[in-house]
């Protein structure tokens, strides 16, 4: 058996940490060989995680990040770290000449001013971003596969994008006054302690959060004004779920001519065609977050209102899988030149 | 102490007769004296919702629907049947001289056309239209005090409709281009034995269901049009949340000139001063349908979003309670002159 | 309308603070005066629990803790802190000549060398164990009539204490080899900020904790060996269910001489006959922790099980409201003078 | 790249068949050429399961259940149907000549006194139950290996054999007076249409079920007296877990002899040592059900209590995946002379 190529994941503890390791664990062509944290070095990933007992991920003892060990002991490394963290990490090992895929928003916007004003931060590697490639590979693939730094898109603007790109590339959509009303299941907020995520205080409610105010915002309106031809504002609206994983975006369009649902799914049905991950539902047919579980799948469901003149997409994914580790594999994949669905290959796991 | 006035409760066995008789057991001047059942009468009601169990309510025996005998037996009947069915039995009733609080759709809309087509059947009963009150109270307290028949609203509408009225009444919303993202616990559909509704089939997942085609949208756009004083059309899209109870409507209105989000609070307050139930959350606050669990509670937050030149209002309610059988309660109490607000003090259960 | 007696709640904050409030929100004879935290002190009650908002505990100002003041201003003191922390304000109170219900550990247990060898602490006041009455009412109703202090029961053990005290007073059971499998909702763990408790770590997922070392254990082998007449010990075994409230406590005795479920059940009725909040299922029906959701009922079914000549006890309450805050407004009704059942009318609410 | 062998499901439209179906998508030597249901013939699998687009089971087009076409198209049958259904059907495909794994009770019983008694039908194919092997491949491996016919164990005697087995080989416990108190997902009910299987009768709730009369109890005690080497009476107790899938048996044991901890722990490590599907969890690790997601694992905790005497045992699976389906494809690699892990390698997934 050929020797797998190696990978390293930096900031292992969260659950999109716990998500890349779980599917190393069954990747045909790359291992993981180093999973870094700052408060557990010296564990074995089993100990974070029993579900990885008997796994090769969970033996993996972890250990303090280094640039140097990561450069020389992987082929690639994974950052999931806070953004702001993120970037001085990823310059370093990009200056030690290592492959980098960072999970973090820092390298997914263009415009530095952008993420200053969102971010509340001062871009301190504005000199790598005209090499990162916005890692959606539908949308950019061969650029990932040249690419050493991989910006992997944020979960709610990978529904997003993938839903609304066709429509607007065609042309059929007015731009302005599009509204995105995304629920997330909870992984979404990540595995910190705080009280409002407690399971008391997410189960069997349901809430909105950031309306008007998501930093998703400007990602989504970077690639929708570049698939539109033009610069555009959205409303996007998150809201939390009481369930673990994924993402639902229904999106309001308003249409510029009238448009059957039947019209509207051939457009998108050739727009994507060949695509391995897209999964343009059949007329009647709406996504169901849990038909994507685990997997790397987008379902897009489409409705033609006539009463309103809309055309309203649905979008579902995996918020932990395509919307951040399973993305952040496939494009891996690609830059190592291997299989782009290496280890991706699992079908939704449901109920 | 004084006799209690008597409820009748026709169709007893889902989830709006639960709900119904649950609330009867505390209150102070109401008690339930007949509940109906075609295929349970005989059995007590505490044998078919254990809950009930030595409560004054667990305790009747459930008889076959009879008109004459709920006329004499009852100050007060709820109609808790499928459409279609309610509109013949409410006419008997009120023939016999009987008050009716009817919790099917059968008389909530005006235009006995407009009936027809989206519940697919000739109104029988177009001659009580003209009695029949729509029994929202915040919007017609005093219609109802004299009302022998009251059209208890949809769960979906009261949501809608309470949330929407203030900035429609104002003028100060465009009307066209509404949308609303409405999201429901599955206590919505009822209590059939359906597969889509079995526990596997609804937990840890998000859905949309009945995109521009569901049957409360001609409720909300009738009332919608009347707080705006011109016809309107809204786009109305229901989503089925993993939960018991509870809505939250996302509702998305573009301004005609901009407003703050401190002018839309002020303006909410102003309307809906005095009115116990209904809460217009500080600024910054976003409601969570469970802060109003088991009530007559309506939520409302209210986000001025400059970039999109749009308001989002937000307003949760528990769509049993509020938005069914709560609501009915209130609308029985003003029909028989006792306080408002009977039976109707629980403060909302959480976690 | 007659003065209404004053309540203070020291520690709000948590989850049997916020039940007590919302039980006081409807208490017919009870008001919330006082609620303290020495980390929220200057809000109000409905800034923390904005389902609150406009009820009158809602409105309550929370202040720093001071015996003194709240001596003066409450007829009772609900202590929900810490064990430990407990004790010393509880004496500081009763020093002062207030009533207190304490609903820690703190004065549970009748020996002090049990406390330490399970609580790690010594007892500072020893003096006023003989005073403190456990508050489980079905056992010590009149003792707890003419209390000062009232050591609120566990959760866990006011449903095994139920559960078994009517077998083993009749002496049907053997006394040794008694198995405990309890099963408990998540707001059992309290509301601190902690990773095992986060939404995503216990929803879709079940597991058992602190198997033989739980600390209601000493706590329920002192109550069973009251009802037995002899000192026994017991395996208790806790479990953390995907759901908020709730207690499930499956109960194995092995019967001394056979006996049918008819003949168990008739124990328990006539034990608990008269008893408001027992209620002996019919045979055949098993418990459903939802039946009790939000109320002082206790839910107990029994199956005598031939083939391994066990009697099978289960024994359902809400943790919060029986097994916590609902129990302690019972108890202090009764210290008060007041109907057992004042603002403990609202039948259970589900779904 | 070679044939892959070819698969058979009779029986498709459950949850057991909806999760084959997903185990076969990615398995790298057997695929799915058959999925039959009589009431759902001439769809695809994705009609009925959307999670399967674009996957090949999902483009199996259903047909009626023939016998003949099955064993000619299949190397293996799957029955996926009610017990006393299957018992005909895995007779005929037999006597055809085919291999069969059958999800169904039909075979597990070696004695039919027994089955009849428990599942109130007489055998009519007795003839098969010599050559019927009860497929827990830790323990019969072998066996399977060289048979035509394999009776998959039902998922709550998985759980429990393989959790009790060591402790009754090595004779360290009594073998009167055992209690198994299960747990269960909702899955274990299957996906009949039932009022007491909505959503909202089993979401945030908790209830047992069967007490002392569930059809596994005699599956279980005839694989524990056999370990034991004695006949041996057990109580079978099994709860309704609001969750979707996964096993948590806590049983309890009289140990003959004081054992610690370790101790249970070397002898449970020892027994399965090599077995990669059985993690004996480190001391004071307790098993938790999603562990164990969607995988072949099962976990097993330890705990001795010496203040009671007493072993507890907690073992978790997935009733779906180890408990039917997954232990189903075990098999039948087994008997097709494939690696026994085919198909079988993905990591538990999880949040």
């Amino acid at each position: 058996m050929p020797q797998k190529l190696r990978a390293g994941l930096v900031g292992v503890t969260g659950y999109t940490g716990l998500e890349l390791a779980r599917l190393l664990a069954s990747h045909p062509n790359l291992e993981l060989v180093r999973a870094t944290s700052r408060s557990e070095a010296g564990k074995r990933l089993s100990d974070l995680f029993p579900n990885l007992l008997q796994t090769a991920p969970g033996d993996v003892t972890l250990t303090q990040p280094d640039v140097a060990d990561l450069k020389g002991a992987c082929d690639v490394v994974f950052l999931a770290v806070p953004h702001g963290t993120a970037m001085d990490m990823a310059g370093e090992l990009l200056d030690a000449g290592a492959r980098v895929v960072d999970l973090s928003a820092d390298f997914r916007l263009r415009d530095k001013d952008v993420y200053a004003r969102w971010y509340g931060l001062e871009h301190r590697r504005t000199d790598l971003l005209p090499q990162a490639v916005f890692g959606l590979v539908e949308l950019y693939r061969e650029a990932v596969r040249g690419a050493r730094l991989v910006a992997n898109p944020g979960c709610y603007p990978t529904s997003a994008i993938l839903g609304l790109t066709p429509a607007l590339e065609a042309g059929v959509a007015e731009t302005d006054g599009i509204v995105i009303d995304a629920k997330s299941g909870a992984t979404g907020a990540g595995r910190g302690a705080k009280v409002p995520m407690l399971y008391c205080e997410v189960s069997d409610t349901f809430r909105a959060y950031n309306i008007g105010k998501h930093r998703h915002t400007p990602e989504i309106e970077q690639e929708l004004s570049r698939a539109a031809g033009s610069d555009l504002v959205i409303s996007f609206n998150p809201h939390l779920l009481p369930m673990n994983r994924g993402i639902l975006s229904t999106m309001y369009l308003r249409l510029k001519t009238p448009m059957s649902t039947a019209e509207a799914r051939a457009l998108y049905a050739e727009r994507y065609a060949g695509e391995r991950w897209i999964r343009v539902l059949p007329e009647g047919v709406l996504p169901e977050t849990r038909n994507v579980r685990g997997t790397m799948f987008c379902d897009i469901g489409l409705v033609a209102d006539p009463r309103s003149g809309r055309l309203i997409v649905l979008s579902a994914i995996d918020n932990l899988c395509r919307g951040a580790s399973g993305q952040a594999l496939a494009n891996a994949n690609l830059m190592l030149g291997l299989p782009e669905d290496a280890g991706l290959s699992c079908a939704p796991l449901l109920p």
